[in-house]
């Protein structure tokens, strides 16, 4: 009887289902390679959350099987959850490419975290463990250095694309589309390919025509100061705005921490060549307007973040003129439109003239593929097998049918959310059983110590405050032994509704003496006081304030 | 020398620089007519705020001069005022067109608001004050019975357009275009037009097209229940939707209380003709699939409606069925798109299919001229002043734009924000001195008790919790009587972190052990408290929970 043979597993601790925290498990024996550690950022109704982590359970408990995580490039879905992750599980090395590698030491150096083993990896690394061996395929995304990861296993070939666009006309190198055909050719067994612009039909534009819309821009404004504000993370988009200012003699002034990281590493890894383009405010004081570029952060209209400062008035650098011309290289992210918005009305209020992806096409693009592009990855690896990640339920179904559209037997499609398995031996690939996955939240400096209740009630309290009763008893008289004191937040201002708060101590004293003149005890009472408050609050307030009955037993001597 | 000549005064107390809370003031001498009292729906970081409404100061001050309040369509952002403004200021009259006077008058009943001289117009109504007079024109917007106010003033017309788009094959009646080219001819010295959607080019499409649209989702779905959810407010798509039902022998199950109260105001206004079309859950048992359509509310993916109970598989009354087609025959509403993804995300997980504008062409269409129509409107009015109103400041800048290139000099354009006045005599138009307006805050039962104290507070409890430490001290003897009391909501998990809230108590208890051995006023103890312990707290756990102490003064006998 032939003996079992050792299949592989793949599946996701992050990345199904939503957009962020990715992170991918190949397993096969006693080895299991990690691709990618990011983190998410929360939804609005994850009050003070500041990431979404994975649940690495299943990471810990193998610990002693993990060789290496891989990191396919250097943006925060892909690099923002490693510091966590070194605080959990050992991690005996971590490759990752030039950009990503010097971004991910910034965070480590930030976090007071260190690490000894953050490798580098290039074009031609080969890198090899017992059973399983990585290579890699360079990509086209918006930040350089960005790369597929091929998993060759004894069951056959896995490629995870990380995230990448098909662009013919790139600003850095060309995705390497022949790597892709021999592997292709070869034959692949299983492909992990990104579904975030799944639903945007056609190819994306590339990022020479936001070059050409850029030019136009400044070549309009030869009297005008250019305000720019862009992802921090695109770092070609910065190279191309350098580009841009130097032909036209402007010298840049940088605002934000994040877009002086990038700068820094760009110039660094030499993909910004002279940096004396950069000046600071004082030099600027001796410029022309037509002489000058800010380019900035805060293209999401984030509240902190330098464009909004400088929109609302309240940076202490930049003041803006009434010719000033705002360009946003970006567009907006789902769930950001409403403080975009924000933003651009007052930069209108000022007087200033804005341009958006909605005043100048291509002013913008996006770094990931196109329904078009995505066919094109599936007919250029034709893998066997398909599973769609990097995305919310809709976009990995929608990736889907693309595939099927590119011959891929239905069957063969594995539409998966974290933590279901998929098993690949030499014949074949199926679904396994499924491993514990989930959301783990970071809040400030601690990890996990947030439940749903913490949640909920952050809500209860963002929507109507909180109410505080503090009663003094003295258990052995059963009385209380001052006037109850309430103490309230975000419920009402209290100087002008002191009325209000009096009619309130009185019927926590209603409720105080009728329970006290029973048997009671303090579990009783303080429900009862929450219970009856609730009610009496809500009736003359229509409100709901969170009640928070506190009982000292002071004892009289 | 001549007599000084009575102007007139045009003014908003809301509706410029935002969408919703629409109202128009026009004044001359003595007499001051109100068009429109709507309500805002509060940005989300206006935490626990259920409407924003106008600051109606001005109107309270001249209420004598008030003839009346004219209602120019029964949306919301135009009538959701109305039960607020009638408890500040008296109201001589309202005049409101058939739907809209069914709406409002449901809306005092459920506000328990008497109120008896709510009268109705219509297309040829002609209300006349001693030296105002006005009289309407039919428009076409996604509501029925919606007009254009015509105000004849001393001074010169003025018209306002209300909400409006223009559709040459439309549901209901088409557009008085002769009344407004009648008018325009006339002379018309202002006009205030719509904003809403001046920063779409083109033209919007006629609901007549959304018909087709929805035709073809019904001829496909021959064996399938249909669920679609639409605005309650769009009174002519549900009469669409009847019919296309009606065509198609399907019975309609109606979810979600505006929708029913749509339902009603249409049946009883005889849009929908027989209401035997509609059934209970109890009449759909004995139906098949193909027999059933749902129509609910909830397409913008508000938590409580109909269809996000049916997505989160929490309604009694309606289980999906993996065959069901969902459709959203609506667009998302900037701000609401996160949501609305969750919802189609959930669906999608359930394995149903859905349909919204991105997977059906012309499965809504906007009930706002695009700019395109804006520039009809003002080519056949064709007015000397114009005011663009309803809209962000960004759109009625463009819309501003969009006036000049239709030949309207650009100082006869007027970009206003609220309480700015501008001046009419018989010769021009200018600016005058502003009147106070501004936001005021509703929530639950109680007007404007909440200010921004109130909101800063609801924000950091959301971010971080709420921390309360209870002292309970011998104001003779300068001591704690017992340990200090810490209760916390949304700060973290209490049970699992029992050893950080000892360390907290500790820390509290060093703070004012330390000051009580000075002399302390409770002041300076409270301050010392909040200032110690957030550092202490911060350095912990990075975060900053709102720190309240409440300190005890229990004099021992």
């Amino acid at each position: 009887m032939k003996q079992l043979e050792t299949v592989t597993s793949v599946f996701a601790l992050g990345g199904l289902g939503e957009v962020g925290k990715n992170m991918y498990v190949i397993e096969y024996g006693d080895e299991l390679v990690i691709i990618d550690a990011g983190v998410m950022f929360p939804e609005d109704d994850l009050l003070g959350i500041d990431y979404v982590i994975q649940d690495v359970t299943y990471l810990k408990q193998n610990e002693h099987k993990i060789k290496a995580l891989i990191i396919t490039h250097g943006h925060e879905d892909h690099i923002g959850g490693i510091s966590f992750l070194l605080q959990n599980v050992h991690i005996p090395v971590i490759y990752a490419s030039k950009i990503a590698h010097d971004l991910i030491q910034n965070k480590l150096i930030d976090r007071n975290i260190s690490y000894q083993n953050l490798k580098l990896y290039d074009k031609d690394s080969v890198i090899k463990f017992k059973h399983l061996w990585v290579e890699f395929i360079t990509t086209t995304h918006s930040i350089p250095d960005s790369f597929a990861i091929v998993v060759h296993t004894p069951n056959g070939i896995i490629i995870h694309t990380g995230d990448f666009k098909f662009d013919l006309t790139p600003i850095g190198p060309m995705a390497d589309i022949h790597k892709m055909a021999r592997l292709g050719e070869e034959g692949v067994k299983l492909l992990l390919s990104e579904s975030t612009n799944a639903l945007s039909p056609g190819f994306s534009a590339s990022e020479a025509i936001v070059d050409e819309a850029l030019g136009d821009v400044f070549a309009k404004a030869q009297t005008n100061r250019i305000i720019l504000a862009t992802f921090a993370s695109n770092i070609y988009r910065i190279k191309h705005i350098v580009e841009t200012c130097r032909e036209n003699n402007r010298k840049i002034l940088t605002f934000g921490r994040s877009m002086k990281n990038a700068i820094d590493i760009a110039i660094k890894n030499e993909l910004i060549k002279d940096s004396s383009i950069f000046i600071d405010s004082n030099a600027a004081k001796d410029l022309k307007k037509s002489e000058i570029c800010i380019l900035c952060t805060g293209s999401q209209g984030e509240p902190l973040a330098a464009l909004s400062r400088i929109a609302n008035g309240t940076d202490k650098q930049v003041q803006l003129m009434p010719d000033d011309i705002i360009v946003f290289s970006s567009n907006p992210i789902p769930g950001n439109s409403a403080s975009i918005n924000r933003v651009i009305n007052k930069l209108y209020l000022k007087g200033v003239k804005v341009y958006t992806n909605s005043e100048i096409n291509d002013i913008h693009t996006s770094g990931h593929a196109k329904a078009e592009e995505l066919k094109w990855m599936l007919r250029i690896i034709k893998p066997e097998y398909f599973m769609p990640i990097h995305g919310e339920y809709r976009m990995l179904k929608m990736h889907g049918d693309l595939a099927k559209s590119c011959d891929i037997p239905e069957e063969n499609i594995f539409i998966c959310q974290n933590g279901d398995v998929v098993l690949m031996d030499s014949h074949k690939c199926y679904r396994g059983k499924h491993v514990q996955a989930g959301d783990v939240y970071v809040d400030g400096s601690r990890i996990g110590d947030i439940g749903s209740v913490v949640i909920k009630d952050r809500k209860l309290m963002s929507k109507d405050g909180v109410l505080v009763t503090i009663l003094n008893l003295d258990p052995q008289r059963h009385t209380l032994l001052i006037r109850p004191n309430i103490t309230t937040r975000g419920f009402v201002l209290v100087n002008e509704n002191a009325d209000l708060i009096h009619e309130i101590e009185n019927k926590v004293m209603e409720v105080v003496n009728k329970t006290l003149s029973n048997r009671y005890n303090l579990t009783d009472l303080k429900n009862q006081i929450i219970l009856e408050l609730n009610m009496f609050i809500n009736e003359k307030t229509g409100r709901r304030p969170m009640i928070l009955p506190v009982i000292m037993e002071v004892k009289k001597d």
